[in-house]
């Protein structure tokens, strides 16, 4: 089976570092780390990349289309304001799942709203790093109903 | 320890019989019996509640309060217009996560605003049933790490 | 054939004590006896009901779904915030006309808004009492053309 | 005693043409016949009009107040937008039903506000053709609880 | 001199009928007599029209353009929607005054912007037929001053 | 004299637990007992009640209607959603004080408006349990004034 | 007959200096000269008054209750901005015409909206220094027709 | 074939007159002798009309539906406030391209909504006169491809 | 004890004058002496003052930081629009109970929001002159506390 | 002549894949075919570009200030959210021609707003890859017209 | 040269005792002494005030008109609320530098407005009493600039 | 010490070319070497840098979270768009001021939200190039009274 491409944003690369009563302490590479050894339980193959460029993360979900078997997304900032993600996502047209580590909706308004949700199949948002593998088992569930 | 409260509000009680296509063919009692299955895996204990009464579920959040060690919402229709729910819930300070069968961003605006999620710990919507195990997990996760 | 529920929200068993400037002096009994009445003339039979709670509404209209040919709701002050009341009359799937007795376009702009009107087949407002015996007819008619 | 006053609005002359899917089948001559029918029935005499033109409507309206003794009005589109006719009617001073063949509360928010419902004595949408019927018979109820 | 258009626009023909609390006892009759006595002060000649169309209003003021030296303007309910008279307006580059019987600014808020003020030289408002009179001494002073 | 009715809304019977810094540490006991005593001093019989129900609350205010004399509420979070309690007090009909324990315009914008302010004689917010006396005097106040 | 009284806002002490382009050449002195002809033309006595401070104005429209037989009021910028003077306006129960050397409609959407033509018998605008003559006319006209 | 019907709304008559530094010096005339010189070209017969009446434009749209092949529509004000334009052109099911001599998002923003639209092939605006050629270009594609 | 600033806003010296169906008929030197009495009764000493002038206010509740052991503000119109006085109130730190004498969420949409209200430890509106006594109560209470 | 630049935003790379049903089957080889075919008939030059990325658009706008003679842009979702496009364009200072494949006014409301609109010459939506050759031809019309 | 006016608003003679933790300890008079250093170091005159009226700040700028080269203006609270204070820098034409101790744009929405920004040549936040410094730097800069 | 970052946004690259009238005719190189000159006055050592890319300018301010001492950002068009440099901001934990060449203020409203500013200690704009010198002022204060 193709591999889940997990896509992160800008600033991921920073966590760690970032506001660490906001986000906690686990780095991208432990982030990493958790996906891999989710997905191996999981019997998936993972793709795991970071960009801060709009445009880069648009190409990604481009290639994603024919090289992946589905989406896990942590846009970051780019959840709130980018379009041009939305429609690469419904052009990918595949399992998409979206995740954020802290809880959108207890934060400021202008993280409320995502071009994501609504072209993704679920979303999970609060679960810090444990989303990831949340995000995980579900896109496993799917592609797992869908084969069957 | 005491158990989690998996608590589901108006309507969810015509599971199967509500519109099929958007929330598929699985009953209250199969989602229970999901529950149930899921829960002994992970060690816990559930108690799980239906009610088409804003007030009842109010008592419930409260009853919760020193009944419960953490808290599983699906609030339903009551999500969008109960600050009642929104206070029971700061009240009874349990672990809680929300939860939804469908992807409420993907429908009509009145579905776009919660007053649970601005208390909960995590949000989770659009994985159907899958979504209450994985609302589990999630809650096992956080006692874990609590007690730990 | 199933019985037409004829279900009335909050205040309507205030009737003749109500703002009769605004209602008028007939009674809920009263309104009861002419819907009696009217039906009977058009051979079909009733089932009149008022509650205060909306959570009993919903629950009544959930077993309407089985029990019932057709809806007749007045849902008085749940009419403009009851997301529960909407969500029930989907799952219905039920011929169900909107009744008012006060034209609630000429009222409070919070009463401009219904939850109700978007899944009904047709709306009435204004017209007193003599509204639910319009709201038969437009039920009966619909029937009768289903039936015939 | 005068007529009744049947004015209908822009591209109801369209009627059967016009998106049957949600307009059904019935032309304007259908339509003025059935109304007839009624009329007589119920012992009123009506006058049945159609116009494109906003300032016709508003001179009709105009006539109406010395020659008619109450008004059945679909405004069409001019619901939505006319100041001009909406000023008319207050002028008019009789008594009023406003009606729609459509449920234009389940169509596009812009067909959600009427210039028409905040000077009408009652409002009926939804109900196709038989609308017109049950507004004759809402106007002959009023007319002759004002004469008893 | 080229006369000043008088324009008056839909329901101004029922001055006199129309709410009398509110417009008082005057007719239209008498609102154009009261005009050409005081245009006949002021050594003005003056074209006094009024329609229920707003087309037929753009036609005029369009005349106006080259057949007239100033406009007095009363667009009743066309005030608050006609973009049409506005474009009209201003293409005609002629002094105009916008009149209006009554404050609007005292009325329902939908009466509280005009598509004429913001291409008018003055507004004037709440004066009844006075405010006519008013109008052309001020159209006067701006012909006169134009002269001079 | 008919006694004072006294109802608190959703969530009051937490009182003491609720978010101690924001409500304090009295609970609803405490809190009837401090009313008692005021009452009593005034010449007033009161009857307390609290309930998490909306439409029991309404049945509560219809009870009033003719078993009370005047009455004191603080809906909770009702006060903010239910258009049916705005119903049931003004068929009450009688002498209504609003009060809050906390300062609800330093809370939440969601939290700024009130279903009830505008049919209360008058409002009292941020006095804590001594607003309930503050209340009880001016109930008292009013209805001496009534009378004499 | 009591004088009527001429109160001028803030900063029409810097007419001639201010943006002639906008306010044209006159000063507030010859304003004044032009008043006090005018109202001698109309047999009425004036008192010709201007500040920069709200509180002032607000005196002088309580003084003006008792001592003037009506209000000529350029209110300037606090025409938009002053609740104050819009309560003295109401207290002071008297002939009020407003008026604005400039077509405040123009401008900046900041001085569309106006707290004192609520409370206004008249409201002129954008006829410069003519305005305040017009002005004295209708209020001339105004008492003229009450005492008669 | 059928002709293609161009229609132009209110104040089109005046292009040459109107703001020539906005509209250019091209009168009405000259618009219709290069339409007709472009369909020639194309092959394609022309209806070419304008109307300052709205029903009037309404009933060209409802005639054209049986009588035309296609619509270039350029609605003028109507544009921003015709629900009944809007309507016709739903049941004209035609192919219709709207156009706009201006570009209308450079100005007002009540210009910036157009109920056409929404209903439209295509939309093209800011071309000045060539713009209605480029209308016939596409509409000729429409035509060809669809017979094609 | 320092004493407490009773101050009054502008329009407040015309009390028994200003629309008394609205204020009633007491005056400002009544209410004045109904607060000493209170005043008195509760061991409190008061200076009681009144300004239309928006910085004199100000001014007041500056020097109250010091000269003051806490405030009973009724701000009047200055309520709705002065973020000055606000930012005083700020500054003050001390004790301050807002109150009006009508209940403002009765009136215009612009009396409902208030710069006080965010600032007080309570609020009371409605009240007439008792608002003052109970606003007297509440600051005593307050301070004895603290004391205490 | 210097080149005209043809530029395309994110995601066009991906037609004939992209939701077919909207953006149908070209693709973005065949659309710069297209293009070359019809630049050729005109005399013009281009220079046909694509990116995903917002800051690479923006810095070919840039370019195109010295080396092209004018600009066809189809920003892609770029169009509804990039100031920098805007600025970069008011920059360039060149004839500018706004190209959509689709009618963005008939989706979703965020399509409905453009950054580039207000600084082009010409707009042109909905008619697929024709409206590339509409822009050239738009395009060479004010090149020619200017030169000549 | 004339003196450069520096004016600050209400409640800036509070400085030093306000919220110090927001404003900082500096009194007002160390920041008159502050700017006083400064002016001299770059041969500038400046005349300090400061003022909690409204009215009395409109009449400084108005003097400023004649008797100033140049002004820095804190306008406190006024800032957010003064179209009177707008209106008197549009009339006084002078260079104008707009400072706040605090950075406005962290605080509440309500001062994120300012009607002096529109007017001012540069705007100046968040540097304490240092902010003041670097005003009279920019309007030394501003009237040498002007000046050589 | 560590160098000031001084980051410059899309299109700034382009001064002296854009909008002269708006921006000035001094280039990014001659602001480069007016920062240059100042920070070797004030002793500090500055990295100034431009780029179009939004993601490039996240990645720079993530770089000089450590290896920079303070920021003076200019984000150009991103600043009313980017929550992506908001973010990056927010990470950093540095000094930060923001600088615009233009008086954003005064220009269209998209302009006046900033996304830098809610983060940053001080902003300043309208100051042309020499607000970059006022920046490395403030600075500079703020590193020396941090080491003080």
């Amino acid at each position: 089976m193709k591999p889940v491409f997990v896509i992160n944003g800008p600033n991921l690369n920073m966590l760690g570092l970032r506001e660490p009563d906001v986000y906690g302490h686990e780095t991208l590479a432990g982030l990493e780390e958790r996906c891999r050894t989710k997905a191996k339980a999981l019997g998936l193959d993972i793709s795991f990349r970071q960009s801060n460029l709009e445009g880069e993360i648009v190409t990604w979900i481009q290639e994603a289309r024919s090289a992946a078997s589905g989406l896990v997304l942590n846009a970051g900032a780019y959840t709130h304001t980018s379009v041009a993600i939305h429609d690469a996502l419904r052009i990918a047209e595949l399992p998409l799942i979206e995740v954020h580590l802290t809880n959108i909706y207890k934060r400021e308004p202008f993280r409320h709203h995502s071009y994501v949700s609504s072209v993704a199949n679920g979303v999970l948002c609060g679960f810090g790093g444990h989303g990831y593998e949340l995000a995980l088992d579900a896109i496993h569930r799917i592609l797992t109903v869908k084969k069957g």
